[in-house]
């Protein structure tokens, strides 16, 4: 007898704060979702799974829990080989030890669970509902709190060797007298175009003087939702940040695009609804910077899916 | 009535100067080789592809042609998906035209025709024969006249969406102030890790007066060979030059890793043979370089096939 065919997977996300969970049918609708907190201790890894199990069970009690086909996982430094978080420096309960998701939620389920981490969630999400559909090659770029990305390679997501690949927020922007990094080094993408980073580059030049008409001015903890808002009514400081920062991740994504030549950058998360504040300077940057075999070649486009449902909807994608 | 197994494969390497032909059995030893002229003018690309045919045709009469299970091509700008190769600055008869091997030749010859570019056979021909056996992730670096690369990830090339994927050696080594490369942009690593990249690094610093009783100050026509020379016999300009290279490749290395997670980076070529003079700061900087989860897990390795026969068997490997 063949296993009939199950129609809902579940998506979770599993944010610094909060950890999303979602229902999601074959179309890519989200039919039912819930949020649960992600703050547990040091020593409460089981009790934040325990509680993740609850949520689905319930959840799903609404298309029936032999209806769902699997879960997918997306977490900051979940590894898709091993299917633990380990590492996780917002996850109290993930920071000084490695807690097998995997291996216990199956255990707990009886169903296949899959994880991976947040970017490469987004990039199967994309692939699978959003701007990439029909994308064998693509790369995602993720501007979140941090830098993070997900490869597309042949239709597949590139894990490497031991399932970190994809840590482009890493790669050297500015080579001398670079900034520190959250991961210790300098220089660092993501020490430029995260949000924190949008927003350094702002109270920096505010301090040199320069701008001091600037809107920003009067703010006490400049973030870069201001810096945008600011942009928005003609800041120069504002503008001239977004410009830096593009700048800069066009020329990193031209040499992304010498690594593995995607058909797109497809562009994601808070700094990516800047719009053609952040466009203008990285398309510019980026062309100025090819290779000429694929300077007009390479789209780079914002992501297609709500960022409300989008990180749902990846980390489902990955469980069909 | 199933096809007989047929036992050998032809691999073909095309350079600027000569094309190299072998017969290739299944483990990999050469059974018959040939070398003809790569040189034909602009307008003479057929007369070209039919002397490789011809001189295919005489060396498998050795075993027979119906022993012969297809022909791979590795070619400067060959490119897997359209079978072309175009562009190629140093093949006067694909320069300015896109030239059609693979369909031409499997008319031809009527066996299947792989083309892809050198570094790409030669990433194949060491996971097929050499140093990366049994690596399904890996990056294959040429240092030659050119700076080439061939990325494996999932124990597959990477192509890309174009068929061009894997140019790193026009990433951006040098930000400010970068030399010009040939393909027309500053600073790419081409411009200083290729063989004449070593040369004029060694008569850049010559100019400058700091080396005045190094050994290769008498020398006029300075190329990386003799670089090496000195280097053995402990001259300080051409140390510094190979600390230098090294230390450029390293940092590149740590951003290709930040890439696509590789298990190895293997390294082939004229400099590759310059020994630890260019492996030791290599892998010290690629070290000091590297996100701390990757620190002391990717090997830094030479090729571990023969000069001679490597790119022949590397074209080989395609065909299988």
């Amino acid at each position: 007898m063949v296993e009939a065919m199950k129609n809902y997977v579940v998506g979770v996300d599993i944010g610094g704060q909060t950890t999303k969970i979602g229902i999601v049918d074959r179309s890519g609708a989200i039919v039912a979702q819930t949020v649960i907190t992600s703050k547990y201790n040091a020593d409460e890894g089981e009790k934040f799974m325990d509680s993740v199990c609850e949520a689905i069970c319930d959840l799903a009690k609404g298309v029936g829990f032999d209806q769902i086909h699997g879960v997918g996982i997306g977490a900051p430094n979940g590894n898709y080989y091993t299917g633990s978080i380990a590492f996780a420096p917002n996850l109290p309960w993930a920071k000084n030890q490695s807690v097998p998701l995997k291996a216990y939620m199956e255990d707990k389920l009886g169903i296949p669970v899959t994880l991976t981490n947040d970017a490469n969630a987004a990039a199967v999400g994309e692939m699978t509902y959003g701007a990439a559909r029909g994308m064998k090659n693509f790369i995602m770029i993720t501007l979140g709190t941090g830098v993070g990305s997900g490869i597309i390679v042949n239709g597949e997501l590139v894990y490497g060797h031991d399932g970190f690949a994809g840590e482009l927020g890493h790669t050297i922007a500015v080579r001398h007298n670079g900034r520190q990094c959250g991961c210790g080094r300098n220089g660092c993408l993501e020490a430029y175009a995260s949000a924190i980073g949008v927003a350094r580059t702002a109270r920096e030049w505010l301090g040199s003087g320069k701008y001091e008409d600037s809107l920003l001015s009067d703010i006490e903890e400049i973030t870069s939702k201001d810096v945008y808002e600011a942009a928005v009514k003609g800041d120069k400081l504002a503008i001239d940040v977004f410009n830096f920062t593009g700048t800069l991740l066009g020329r990193q994504f031209a040499d992304f695009v010498a690594f593995s030549a995607p058909e797109a950058i497809v562009v994601f998360g808070g700094l990516a609804r800047a719009g053609e504040f952040i466009f203008k300077p990285i398309k510019e940057s980026m062309e100025a910077n090819l290779l000429t075999i694929w300077k007009d070649k390479v789209a780079v486009i914002p992501s297609a899916l709500k960022e409300s449902d989008a990180a749902i909807l990846g980390a489902s994608a990955l469980a069909w």
